[in-house]
C-alpha cells in the first residue's frame, strides 16, 4: 500500500454496511433510502438505453444534463450559469470532492474544513498533502464559532472545504454564518469548494443558503451536489460541480484521469428529473421531517436524546448518557446486542476525544423502519 | 490549478470527440462502437431498475457481478479466484488504473511502461510522483524489444504497467514476450498492474494471455478490465481489478475516495452479460476482424498502409508517407479536409520525435461508416 493511503482507515460506512449485512441487523447507518425515486426517473433511463445513451458521454457530461443542472441552480438560487464552461458532470459528489482538491490544492497549502468532516474529505486532503485545518461544531448545538472561524481563516489559507446541510451533524450554516465565511475568503482572498448534496433537504422551513450566492464569492466557490440524495437514487452517482469556468476546468483536469466520464444512461435520466420533477426533492423533505420526527422521539424515549436536525438524513447523540464512553464500542456491539446498526462519528474528528461518545442515526428509512429501529434500542439492555 | 496537473494538457480523446461533434466530421478517431452491445443486457439494467438496484452498491462491487468476474476468469484462463477478496469493481478501467497508482506507487518509484501509452496512464504516474521508465514499441512491427526489457525491469523498479491487447499500436503481447516480462518482475520482485480491456478484441486465431497466468505471477498481478470494450457499453464504465486479496486492498483503498462506488443498476446487467453472453465477445471480435480489414485495406489503398492490428480497435499510420511531418497537424487538418477526425499517437510518448508521425485510425464502426471514411480520406487532397 502507498504511503499516502497507509495511515487512512477503510471507509466506515462500507465497514457498518457490511456489519449489517453479515449481522442481518436494520441498517441506521449508511445514509441511503429504502424506497426509490420517481418512476418517470427510472422510466427516462429505460428512454436512454434505447435511445442508444450507451457509449462514452462527454468527459464534461451530456449537454441536456448540464444545460438542466444550470436551469437548476437558476431556478432556485437565481444563479445564471453557462452550461458549457461552468458546469462538470461527476460520478457521485464523491468524484467531484477528489476531483475539486486534487486539481486545487498543492502540497503543503492550509486547508479549513468543517470538523466532524465527511471521511473522504480527510482522506483527499492526506491524499493531496494539505495541512488541514479543523473548524469544529461543538455539541450540543453543533455550530461554527465565529471566533474559530476567524482565527482559522488567515493569508495562510488556500481553501475553505464547506458542508451545508452538514453531515454528520445535521446543522444547517445560516446566512449569517455564510457570511462570516465569505467576509473571511473576500479578506484574506480564499477559494470555497462547498458540499451541498442535502441542498434540498431541509427542514421546519429553512432555507438552504448556496454561499456562492453572497456578494463577491460566485468568482471563488465551487458548489458542489448530486442526484443521490435529491431524487433518492444513491447509488447512481451521478453529480455535479458548478462555478467559475477556471475552477471548473481544474475539477475536469483532475476527473479526465480518474474515472473520463460515467452513467452515460443515468446522466440523461438525472436531466429529466432536474427539469420534470423539479418539486420532488421539497416533497422528500417533507417527508423526511416527519421521519426525522420519528426517529429523534425515540431515541429520546430510548434515553438517547438527539439533536434534532436542520437538514440532512441524520440525527446524532452522546451516548454516554446511556453509559458509553466510546461511540464505537456501542456501534460494534449493537447489532448483536439491539440488532441495529449506526455510525460512529469519532472517526470524522481529527481529535477523537471530541467526537468519542457521538453516533449518527440515519432516518432516511420508511417509518415502519425506524419505528423498529427505536423499539429495539429501547429493548435492548 | 494544482501543480499535480498543470503540465498535463487535456485527454487527446475529448479534444478530438469535441472536433468531431463541431465539425460534423466522422470519428474515427475516440474508441466507442456505434453499435450497442446485446439486447439482453439492456433488458438486464431494466430489470435491475425494476428490482430497486438504484441505492449504493458495496465499494468493492455487487456480489453477483464480482461472482460473474469470477467466473469468467475461470472460464476463460483457468484463474481460480475468491470473488470476496480477490476482485474489486471500479467506474471503467480508467478508474482502476487510477486506483492501482496511487494505491501502490509512492513519490519516486519507477515505473516500467510500455510507450506508446494509454494517456490516463502518464497523468496518474505524475500524480502519484512515479518515475517513468519507459519501454517503447517501435514502428513498424510494434514489438517490444527484449533487451530494452531487461535494461528496463532492474531492482529499482517498484512496478510495470503493461497493456495487451496494446491501445494505441493493436500488438498483442505473445506468451515468449510476456514470461520475459514475468522472469524479469520476479528476477527483481516487481509488481504488474495489467491494463486488458481488449482481452476478447484479438484476431486471426491469436490467443490473448493474461500475464496473471504465467506461473510466479498471480501473486504480484493486478489484472485491470471493463465491460465496455468486450460488450460494447463504453459508456456504462463498469470495470475491475483482479489480483490477490492485497494487492486488490490496495485498489480499494484509494478507491473508496475517488468515486465510493458507482453504477449501481449496471453491474447486475454486466453479471449477466458475463454469465448470459459468454461468446458475445468472441462474436464481436470476429466481425471486427473483417471490419479491421475494410480499414485497413482503404487505408493503402488512400497511400497510408496501415500496420495491420493483432487486437484492439485501432490500426496506426505513419503519415509521413503523405507527406506530413506532424500527425497532430494533420488531425487537426482532417476534419476541413476531409471531414473525418482520427487520434495523433505523438503524446503518447515521452519522445514527441518517435510519434510525431503516427496517427491511429478507429475500426470499431459499422462498414458502411468505416467505407465512407476510407472513400474521404482517398478523394481529400
Ligand atoms: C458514500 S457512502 C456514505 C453515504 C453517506 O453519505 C453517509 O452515510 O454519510
Ligand atoms: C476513455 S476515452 C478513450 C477511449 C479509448 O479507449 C480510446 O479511444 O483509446
Amino acid at each position: 500500500l502507498a504511503a499516502r493511503l497507509a495511515h487512512i482507515p477503510p471507509t466506515v460506512f462500507s465497514e457498518m454496511s457490511a456489519l449489517a449485512v453479515r449481522t442481518g441487523a436494520l441498517n441506521l447507518g449508511q445514509g441511503f433510502p429504502d424506497v426509490d425515486g420517481p418512476a418517470s426517473v427510472v422510466a427516462a433511463v429505460k428512454e436512454a438505453l434505447e435511445a442508444g445513451a450507451n457509449q462514452y458521454a462527454p468527459g464534461i457530461g451530456v449537454p441536456a444534463l448540464r444545460a438542466a443542472i444550470a436551469r437548476h441552480q437558476q431556478r432556485h438560487y437565481g444563479l445564471e450559469i453557462d452550461p458549457d464552461r461552468e458546469v462538470v458532470v461527476t460520478t457521485g459528489c464523491t468524484e467531484a470532492v477528489a476531483a475539486a482538491l486534487l486539481g486545487l490544492v498543492d502540497p503543503g497549502d492550509e486547508v479549513v474544513v468543517l470538523e466532524p468532516y465527511y471521511d473522504s474529505y480527510v482522506a483527499m486532503l492526506d491524499m493531496c498533502g494539505a495541512r488541514r485545518r479543523p473548524v469544529t461544531l461543538r455539541a450540543p448545538d453543533f455550530r461554527p464559532d465565529p471566533d474559530e472561524l476567524r482565527a482559522a481563516i488567515t493569508d495562510r489559507t488556500k481553501l475553505v472545504l464547506l458542508n451545508t446541510p452538514h453531515n454528520p451533524t445535521g446543522t444547517v450554516l445560516t446566512r449569517e454564518e455564510l457570511q462570516l465565511v465569505a467576509d473571511l475568503a473576500i479578506e484574506h482572498d480564499v477559494l470555497v469548494v462547498t458540499d451541498e448534496v442535502y441542498e434540498h433537504l431541509v427542514f421546519d422551513d429553512r432555507a438552504h443558503v448556496p454561499i456562492a450566492t453572497l456578494p463577491g464569492m460566485w468568482e471563488r466557490t465551487l458548489t458542489l451536489s448530486s442526484a443521490g440524495k435529491s431524487y433518492s437514487f444513491t447509488g447512481w452517482k451521478v453529480g455535479w460541480a458548478t462555478g467559475p469556468a477556471p475552477l471548473v476546468r481544474a475539477v475536469l483536469a483532475a476527473k479526465q484521469w480518474l474515472t473520463f466520464t460515467s452513467g452515460s444512461p443515468l446522466q440523461p435520466a438525472v436531466a429529466h428529473a432536474l427539469d420534470h420533477e423539479p418539486d420532488w426533492p421539497t416533497e422528500l423533505a417533507r417527508d423526511l421531517q416527519a421521519r426525522r420526527d420519528l426517529l429523534c422521539d425515540g431515541l429520546a424515549a430510548a434515553g438517547l436524546e438527539p439533536r434534532v436536525p436542520e437538514g440532512t438524513y441524520f440525527a446524532t447523540t452522546d451516548v454516554s448518557h446511556l453509559g458509553w464512553a466510546d461511540g464505537r464500542e456501542l456501534c460494534l456491539a449493537l447489532p448483536e446486542r439491539a440488532g441495529v446498526v449506526a455510525i460512529p462519528t469519532q472517526g470524522f474528528y481529527d481529535d477523537a476525544e471530541a467526537g468519542r461518545q457521538l453516533v449518527r442515526w440515519a432516518f432516511c428509512k420508511q417509518p415502519d423502519v425506524i419505528a423498529e429501529g427505536v423499539r429495539r434500542l429501547a429493548a435492548a439492555d
